[in-house]
């Protein structure tokens, strides 16, 4: 596996590729569900790069960009055993400059849900995933469900700029108990990782509910009622149930064919987000 | 010379080529100042695509999108003479979509002069661009110094999110009277055609006053007092004198080493700019 460090590098790499090439951009600190993502675009490509890059420009400045989990040396002996060609871990000083003026933004679906407590976030995303995707040039780019509103800006914004780039789901990988995969559950306490299952229970709660409940408002406030009760110490951000195409709020189940639930919660300062497909029993009369 | 008019179209053809590729973007209505872009794009490369596009984007809703001069049949048999591999057009509604959300936009440099004035103008360019090279793929894209705000701002944006695209800028055309040529040109009255002259003449007079005064102050109230007096049916939008490279005013000229001076005006409703680098005579004692 090579490391590569700077624009010049990857570039040099990648000119000289004629195979299909995958890419899995990654914040590092990498775990199962990272994992599933490299051996998807190994299994579907010829070669492999994943990137390691801590994107300032993606944290608001009272967030986790200082704390945020660095484990390049494990991370590198991962990638190295699964068979990738290249490790990019370049530094912020390779990436952005101080006379950087561009604002990448998604408008609409930029501002909803984590973009409306994360002011700025989607559009650091966007910006640094336009900056890799130039310098990589893959034919597929990797993302998880974990995280769905990134993954639907990242497919929208590949549609609407013409990226001749495929976009590649990923199912979230899960803990043995439901709790989804994220380099930041290494934030939680054993207390609150106890704690940490509420947001899968929860979602997995409203589908309980269906077909009995086919209109939000109850399905969100039952839910609401069942993290309360069961999980008191969870401090729930927004829980929403969207048509997971558009990102916007439904009223009724009906209203669209792939209904997903978005949540995102605070566990002791810990901030998680989890989502689940919505499905509704084939065998519904309401 | 091919005419490919859909995005499959012209990454089909693309995904074909393995030689290098010069792209020369127009809203078409080509004069001699778009084909010399389109010469020293065959020049430089084995291929040359042209694409002729007038892109609703980069109008205000009270500028001349519906009247701006739409001369295919003659542009098609131009660049088929010159050699021109491909020549794309493809429709609106091939590069837009009613979903569309993307903003692409240089925060600082895109809202200084022209930008100031044509609000969202520069944003319209930057999109239609991303989405033309992420179909052509060119290796180098030639674009001309007439529009000077814009080739900064084409090679800002390919600079800070890394396109692998050379920028390549190719000298004004002038007509013999000195006026630089433009599409919007066909809009003159005969009567307006010999004031037009005008933004030449007043650029080369700031010429004419250096190092007399090196202040831009001066410089420009007596460019100013020269335009409304020799063409007093004239009117000045703006007349700035900046640094090539940032496009921020000077207020004296050994603050950089590339000034240049920016105009535009109106004549008769027709809206014309021009711009020419600014030279310090080297036996200068100032």
């Amino acid at each position: 596996m090579e490391i590569l460090q700077t624009r010049e590098d990857i570039r040099t790499w990648r000119d000289k590729v004629s195979e299909t090439v995958g890419f899995v951009p990654t914040m590092g600190a990498l775990h199962e569900g990272h994992l599933s993502l490299v051996r998807q675009s190994l299994a579907e490509n010829a070669r492999t790069v994943v990137s390691i890059f801590v994107n300032p420009r993606q944290f608001g400045p009272n967030e986790d960009y200082h704390r945020y989990p660095r484990t390049f040396d494990t991370d590198r002996r991962l990638l190295e055993n699964l068979g990738v060609s290249v490790l990019f871990a370049p530094s912020v000083e390779e990436m952005y400059t101080a006379e950087d003026e561009v604002l990448l933004s998604l408008t609409r679906m930029s501002r909803l849900w984590c973009g409306g407590y994360r002011l700025g976030h989607f559009d650091g995303v966007t910006l640094v995933l336009t900056k890799l995707f130039h310098l990589v040039a893959p034919h597929r780019a990797y993302f998880g469900e974990k995280d769905f509103q990134q993954l639907r800006i990242v497919e929208k914004m590949v549609e609407e700029l013409f990226f001749p780039i495929r976009i590649v789901r990923v199912p979230t990988v899960r803990e043995p108990d439901g709790l989804a995969m994220s380099s930041r559950n290494s934030y939680l306490s054993p207390r609150s990782r106890a704690q940490a299952v509420a947001l899968y229970k929860t979602l997995q709660y409203i589908q309980t509910l269906i077909p009995k409940y086919m209109l939000t408002e109850p399905l969100i406030r039952e839910a609401r009622l069942y993290l309360t009760d069961r999980f008191p110490e969870v401090k729930l951000e927004y829980l929403a149930i969207v048509d997971e195409y558009s990102l916007e709020p439904v009223e009724h189940l009906s209203q669209t064919a792939h209904p997903r639930a978005l949540m995102a919660a605070y566990i002791e300062g810990v901030r998680l987000i989890d989502n689940l497909p919505l499905t509704i029993p084939a065998d519904s009369t309401e």
